[in-house]
């Protein structure tokens, strides 16, 4: 949870980095081609990006930290950016959206990463901003999630290198995406690995597990469910720098979100039977529990008041005199716990 | 769960075989018909298909097995596909969905079987493309599913073989349907035995039949409810090849997949009613196991506290002395109980 | 639940009876009036009812059971319909729907009887067409629901013989939905009469019986919740049978489903918050019967430690010589009682 | 609930009263009035209105009763109701519903009035017909919810004399909305202060004080969800009788229907979960009833045991010989004792 | 719960206060800007802003208190407010709503607080009107949420002085949701804390304390919800004083609200999962209280038993004369107490 409060009554649109401050020292990539050339490139300042904005060639700007307000803030002038859309992007909280600029379209959304050992979900901001022809991304920490796509970038006559920067855009939104699906899928798997243990040993961990994956469930729902937004108003917008030839791309990645959030809701709905089931189950095992005790107080508290009949001290007690008398008591005493048995027998507590 | 991993950072349409291989070699079939003629016939390679495209009369090419990346690629350089529309069909984790190509429509669906005797639900990816005169279709594993459309078609003068290749789809498509209702009331007659189990020997079984159950309903919602929404595409499409005069094929089929969904969340909704009419009667049950507990234990821990007195050795216990001690004791004794199995009747816990 | 093997398949639109065969032999009658005149007469053949369909007179076609398909397949080709709607209406288990023909309307619906003896709902197809100037309705029994709407017609001057079929199909309609309500009324007052037994006897029988209204309710929504939306489809509709001047018949009807679909969903609403309340209750009970065992057990257990004490036979115990030991000892046990009734008065168990 | 059956087959349109009758003699109050003037009086017969539907002046026709069926029918051709609507305002468990005639518009609501005392909502059935210059307003009991509302017509000046009868309708609706808001808010204010005995003595009339409130609020729903609908109707109509000009008192209207129905959704959702903390409460309850009950038995019979021991008559049982056996068997009782409470301690029991 | 008693039957329009009377007296303060100069004043009489309303300056006239009823009256004199609204601001139970006039437009919204200390959400009404150069906002009470707004006002050559009053009265706006979000978060934190809690101790604490979130969530929603509905029809109004150019800054506040109602949403899913996992916790708890408690009486009661019986007077009882009766005694105790503690050990209840 960040603190809003430093925010609070500041003039809106002035930049302040809301959120926990991840890096030390911004790095500036730039990666620049056309079906013949390349050109791969660290800037030491953003300036350096200016010829990037009118060249005819794809040039993908990538920025590693947003701690760095002045070069946000130039980052912002060079581009044209929106002073609210600057602020935005440097609320690491904020909510994924979508945003027309006059001479712009911008994205921002959550990168995911499952980490398996650790078992929880890191999140993390990535701003997209799709010029005329370049692409502009932003990054909180730098990663290795995009050099895949870097090393097709790389090799000449790739579908890559032919084609223009909205292309660009498609497969690193798809590569986040994908992503998204393999940590939904890992939560999947856990939900699956859990039914074993439903029916088991009935440890009390279950509900601890049950309870963490549905607040990982909630996490991944805020981030993936505004995509699916976003995703419509990219493709009913006129505006949109996304090229008409390629949408079939866009809706492709639309069919990959729509499936992102109905395995969420898929998922949801089962994390929540299986806490029903489990629930269910708690309480068959408190009435299992419950028959054990309840046979065994039934057959021996009796018992153990006529024993403690023949055990009393009255100086007149007939039966204690009688020869047999002892014999009758285990008579009786075998009597009533047959009786009993066949009882809970017929009740079907045995 | 497929492994999206190897897919990522790759380029979006490069073929990749998501999921599990399920056969060796794969079999392609051609039956080509019109009113008078009909050849059938099994090709060793797909480019024999080729004069199909164009020839005026109904082709159906049926192509098991998709590992064969080879064949796919080829596949999809005759039939003018997508190469992302390709990638999606080789993922046999595609979620159902509905694609407009310029010559062609295409949908990828699920083929859903119910193994009575494993009590499981087995799914198969199924694809089928319609362009102007032929029909493609591509299954994971030969199957016998189509054979009795196979049949009407060698027919002479039956009603496929005096129509196009639209209405050739929508009896596939009316097929693979009708086998999700088979599948859906199969689960259905389920539900309604287990209603017998709700109120009987309460066996533990019972949960883990409603978690089956249940399980297996979110998994058919998957692979149904898109379907509707690919229906609705199809519908309201002005590009679709499937022909106007048609169109009541179309909605016939689009209100049995209404009565799918439908059924799947009626059923949905009574078993979760299941779970918890079961739950409430275990509780009922853990009552009545209770009320026998408290019973005995009210009725004899007070008494075995009075023989314990009498069992004392003090040295001067008047009442022992007593004539009529022991008596009095039985009296006492017989007044306790009868008043504490009276109360219990007085609260209807007998 | 139907077997729907039998019809897998099979051509669209072959004619196979889906469900129960109900009677043995179907009936035709035929009422045919205008202001003026009125003919009411049993057909020995479907062929006989052929003049009706041209004539400028209201002619009201009931046909009583569905099993004779030659019939059925005469019926279908007289009066113009589509094989495939043929087959719906063949198949009993079809949902409700709505057809648009060139020449007629067809009505698919359910009609609904609740049995007050055998406390449950029965349910039979009821088709209806609607043409230029005739009504055709096909049920699966022979009943007597609609006599009341044949005596209307017999009398002279009543508003049924001054209008039109579409006023005739309204009136059936309006007798069918009317019975929807008072199906639906005889469950909501089960559902009233249920809240006596939620707080008093608890016996098992409770859960049952919600547990059949519950199923019942699911199967009424199952057959009602699709009329509306036949409804809606007539109503927006420009080529359907039903004339402009008797619009606010529909829309009266309309009202009615509307209010009976309501009152299916505040029922199932109210039957789950029954069941709720029910379960707190078994609660309830459980903790109160939990009380009585922990205060006599926690009471009387200690008490028969110290009477066992002094039970013992030790050579040497002082308090067994003690001239007051029985005394004191009765002192230590009604303190000991005094106080735990104290402590649990203060827990306010008592 | 009524018994529909009375109404069942009968021509739709035809009059029957549905539901009890409430009173015994209907009376029929008119008040007319402009800027200048006003008229105050009891009508004989309902044909002295007649006047008023022609002239300017605003008139005001108040019917309390509707069991006179002559009257209802005679007053149905004054005004030109539909026979269809007629029927449905006689059926006192009618829907609310917005009807547009030719001449008229016609509203059916439900007064519900607060019984304190009896801690119950009554509901009455209120008809309004607005017409070019009257307003008739047909109500089941005379009641004085409208003599405020008479008061200001009395008064010269007020705004209710400068405008027409579109105004007054509203004024008449507002009454009746306000009404809904003051039920709703005492069934709020119930809610609020069970929230004390949820956490508090845990007797089981909160079952059913919540299980009354949730009736109440199922009936609220019933009856004031519709009058959003008929809003929706009003506003978007063109035929309406409701004047463009005061277009800003029926937006308020609205605001105040969306208000009270937005509050009974609130109010379900807050007692449903009041019903699941209550439960929960209880369940609580039970553990800690079953913690003192395990902690005095876990302590006392392990105790009782080792008494009931040296309690035994064996011949030879070298303990009770020992001179010190007595002291041993305390030193050991109180070791036990002292070792469980440790045990029940750490485990947080106490 | 305000008494809206007060305010049934009066004429729709007529002013009363509906709430409770916060503060004494009603204080006006005026800021008028442009670009170059700046006044701010304290009015006597709000005649005294008459003026503002036809300037160019962009004025901010701020009224604390609602209880004047005259300045009320006169301020809805001066700015031409409709009666109904004017009504509906001085009631503070009023839902947030919007109304567009001939020359302004008005936002009724709710201003949140949340007080640490008492752990609990004050509310206040804000009413906001926009006129062609003016900004008039009504308060409850004084307060200092505004004050950096008014420092920024102070400021030449800031954004807010360059623009005109739609500006400002997006940056109010902007403040007040703002405070949405940080009450939200606040709410959020302690959700998150509750954690640890749920799995820990089990209080009953917990309880309530979800029990009070939950209801301060429902507040919220009752506060926020309609501001979406509000935003939204400000956005596709045209009549709207919000100026086009500003456009982004509503969109921006738009996505605060959208991302306010989701935390809202989401916190309230969140909360009702933990108090089903608190009440799966529960009931494990008396599981194992259950599972103790069984151990102990089925081990002890059954030697208890045994004890009794060789603790019996009858004078023929042959194992007590027999030499090793004790020992044996000892030897079947130990493998009846072992023999359980197996059993037991093999249900895996130890």
């Amino acid at each position: 949870m960040k603190d809003r409060t430093a925010s609070q009554g500041q003039v809106p649109g002035s930049l302040i980095l809301i959120g926990e401050q991840k890096m030390d020292h911004p790095v500036i990539r730039l990666i620049e081609y056309d079906a013949e050339e390349l050109v791969e490139k660290e800037l030491k300042s953003i300036d350096e990006a200016i010829p990037c904005i009118e060249s005819e060639k794809v040039s993908w700007i990538n920025i590693y930290g947003l701690h760095d307000l002045q070069l946000i803030e130039r980052v912002g002038e060079i581009f044209g950016l929106h002073p609210l859309f600057l602020e935005d992007f440097m609320n690491t909280d904020q909510r994924p959206g979508y945003v027309e600029g006059e001479a712009y379209n911008a994205l921002i959304l959550k990168m995911l990463r499952y980490d398996e050992g650790a078992k929880n979900i890191t999140s993390e901001q990535f701003t997209l901003v799709l010029g005329s022809h370049y692409v502009l991304t932003l990054q909180e920490q730098p990663g290795d999630v995009f050099s895949p796509v870097r090393e097709r970038i790389r090799m000449k006559k790739r579908r890559i290198r032919l084609n223009d920067n909205d292309y660009l855009a498609y497969v690193l939104l798809d590569t986040i995406v994908d992503n998204y699906m393999i940590v939904i899928e890992s939560i999947g798997r856990q939900i699956e690995e859990l039914e074993g243990k439903l029916f088991g040993d009935q440890d009390k961990k279950v509900v601890e597990e049950i309870y963490r994956l549905k607040t990982e469930l909630s996490f991944l729902r805020k981030s993936v469910r505004p995509v699916k937004e976003i995703m419509f108003q990219i493709m009913k917008s006129d505006r949109s720098f996304f090229r008409e030839k390629h949408r079939s791309y866009l809706s492709d990645l639309n069919d990959l979100v729509t499936q992102a959030t109905d395995a969420i809701e898929l998922y949801s709905g089962m994390i929540s039977d299986h806490l029903n089931i489990y629930s269910t189950n708690v309480n068959n095992r408190i009435n299992s529990v419950m028959k054990v005790l309840t046979i065994f107080a039934s057959i021996f508290i009796p018992l153990t008041f006529i024993a403690g009949i023949y055990g009393m001290n009255f100086r007149y007690m007939p039966e204690l005199e009688f020869r047999y008398g002892y014999l009758v008591f285990w008579i009786v005493v075998a009597g009533i716990a047959i009786g009993l048995l066949i009882y809970f027998r017929r009740k079907r507590w045995l």
